[in-house]
């Protein structure tokens, strides 16, 4: 019913274009983009993309699956409809403001897992999460370069790393929901994948960061030398571990500071700014700004909020989820709208993108070496656990369709739909098998 | 210690801006408008936005103030600060997302208004508030309408219906706040003041409304002939009644749906979409979007939520408050940024706003007259309560800024700066006086 209301708008609004282009030409002598400021189809855009969301997400709910790939999935359905003819959700791909908000929901998506991870929580996992967590990187890395490599062989060495650094991901939400649904997550081989997810999301986004900035040096005329993407790591490992220790040290004196002002919604405020802040800086040192909100996140997981606003009812968490509820499915919903289904019917797409998932699941594996060193755990359901790529590889192969290298985007149209497949298999395949393997050999 | 830190801040990323040129170009042959969709000046925007708007807050809050109008004050500063040769702050006036989502914080504070207002209350309230509010709405029109004609005979009629329009506006949460404070939200004359407000604001509406519809209608072309305008009049009030009626019947029925829907923030995505939806509608049929976010406000605030939706722990208001905290305040501080400084040294400007002012007020005191039909009640604080414009003062002054006519914007610089002198003086003035009628008079 929604959407056939939907649809009813697009139409709508479609024929009544011509009439607000008039009006735009009418004043374009005072305002050079005056389309870019029109309220009418940004409106229209939040409307049809959130609405879409929420079916999407309640139709993968109702068939056990995790609820972003529904955005992604009705996503990916209204951006390709002109492909039966129909362009009334064409204008969501047009406004750069949507591309904004979808880039500002992903940060407050990675500022929200942030402040899910604490750092205490992970020095506590100990040496067993942080091995899986380290082959769970670097196999697939290797894996995907390979892949890469093998299926673009004159093509620039960018789009090999960056598939490699897509292929690192793992989407903790889609195991731990798993876990939690038979009961299982306060087993030792859960703790061991949950702290090794969250070790594996920053290295992840150590990886990225240094793929970004190799990608950026290059962009302003530097040459891949050695020398400088060893620049690159030292300044990625410098800015996650600078922003981690001065932010930890920082973060309470600066929000005791704001605590004492007589203003409404201060820490909700503040805490945007420091979110907002920190993706700023990453962003100016060449690295991912969704990193600087990841490690917002973390550093204020630990700051005791509590006894500084005494006065504020609401948990942190509790006051980012409406907010996170509005601009995180744009992201979503956009990564999907960004994918071309023509791209989906080319023989070698399909080809690339089976290989991909094959090294995906694979290079996730040798994780299960951990049960080498760990006694009495079910080391399968380690590497079968870290297998989902979720909301973290779309992540990564969203950053990597808006690079540029040497004018073209790092990630080709039919790289980006492959990845997207990758994406999809891995997270519907892991909850059967996780089951399967836990029930059958925990 | 703030303010050192965001011009540095500013500093930093203005030297920063040749690299960043760079970079733009190197891309220019792919993407059109690359500079729009850069999220670092946005990331810069917001965090200087929110940091000015909770320290100008905190101020005015010191001082007994509306937080407000420290939004706007400090807005106005940082606005102008190429004045003494700071030019770090000019990017936020120049990227159309900004402005935008200044534009989405307008509609979630008219939605919040709108949730506060319910119909039952606006109907028992009674013929008392109706009529203060109808002479509250009448006389400064009139007012300002022949002030702005006489000090612009030879321009064109639109600007003085705006002028009219904009001094119609009551900000009812200044006039509660001290009647809050001095503990006589109870009393007789605080009840038809802020019944009176409430319907103020949706007469104000519909007469913005009438007023951007004949606007709008002259721009296509067409002619202002009684005939035309009446055909405007009647829309605007088919418009707020057709949709009070036709959504009051509806959106429990939607919203019952919608809660069948298996996904996470269900309630606060709907009621945007809600929200959204009525605001597009209005901007369809050549309305201000706010008067739809407002209507849908209205709307949802007699709908009960919590038997429909079980798991949802929280109001509808508390889970907008985020939202609203982090857009509302951009719509103010962006008011602000709008306002040129340098028209404030212009004899004319100050002249016309002084005037202004005395017709803004002047127009409120024949709500006194109320006086003469109910008993018992303190007939000058009902004059006095209606004066300040507040918030809603500042949303007219920023549509009209934002319409255009011919291609010029209908309000001028000149014009706008008076309006916002008006809106400052009569929000400030108000407190101090109204204290004084009703202790000294009560």
């Amino acid at each position: 019913m929604f959407i056939v209301v939907a649809i009813m708008l697009a139409s709508a609004f479609t024929h009544a274009a011509p009439e607000r282009a008039f009006e735009s030409s009418d004043s374009a002598s005072v305002s050079k983009n005056s389309g870019e400021d029109e309220i009418a189809p940004i409106l229209f855009s939040l409307i049809i993309i959130l609405l879409v969301a929420k079916l999407g997400g309640d139709l993968m709910e109702r068939v056990k699956q995790p609820a972003v790939l529904g955005e992604l999935v009705f996503g990916i359905i209204i951006g390709n409809l002109s492909l039966v003819g129909f362009n009334g959700f064409e204008v969501l791909k047009e406004h750069a403001t949507i591309k904004i908000l979808s880039e500002i929901g992903v940060i407050i998506l990675l500022f929200e897992v942030g402040l899910e991870s604490s750092l205490k929580d992970i020095l506590a996992v100990g040496l067993a999460s942080f091995f899986v967590a380290m082959i769970g990187v670097l196999t697939p890395f290797v894996l995907g370069w390979i892949v890469s490599a093998l299926f673009f062989p004159s093509s620039s060495i960018y789009i090999n790393i960056f598939v490699g650094a897509t292929l690192t991901a793992t989407s903790v939400g889609i195991t731990a929901r798993v876990l939690k649904d038979i009961g299982k997550l306060q087993a030792r081989e859960s703790k061991i994948i949950l702290g090794a997810a969250v070790i594996d999301d920053i290295m992840g986004l150590v990886v990225l960061a240094v793929v970004v900035g190799v990608i950026e040096a290059h962009n302003v005329g530097g040459s891949l030398s050695s020398l400088s993407v060893l620049w690159i790591i030292v300044k990625a490992f410098l800015f996650v571990a600078g922003a981690l220790l001065l932010g930890t040290f920082l973060a309470r004196r600066l929000f005791k500071i704001a605590s004492q002002l007589r203003a409404q919604g201060v820490l909700i405020t503040f805490s945007l700014i420091f979110c907002f802040l920190l993706a700023l800086f990453a962003d100016k040192i060449g690295l991912a700004p969704i990193v600087g909100a990841f490690i917002a996140g973390i550093i204020l997981a630990d700051v005791n909020f509590q006894d500084l606003f005494t006065r504020e009812q609401h948990q942190l968490e509790e006051l980012l989820r409406p907010i996170s509820a509005f601009l995180v499915p744009l992201f979503f919903v956009y990564m999907g709208l960004k994918v071309d289904l023509a791209t989906f019917g080319r023989a070698h797409v399909l080809f690339f993108a089976l290989v991909l998932t094959v090294a995906a699941i694979a290079g996730k594996q040798i994780c299960s070496l951990v049960g080498m060193f760990v006694k009495n755990i079910n080391a399968w359901a380690i590497g079968v656990g870290m297998v989902p790529r979720g909301e973290v590889g779309l992540i990564f192969a969203g950053v990597g369709a808006g690079l540029m290298v040497d004018g073209r985007p790092v990630i080709s149209s039919d790289t980006y739909s492959a990845l997207i497949i990758m994406v999809v298999i891995t997270t519907l395949i892991t909850p059967p098998i996780l089951k399967q393997v836990l029930i059958n050999r925990g």
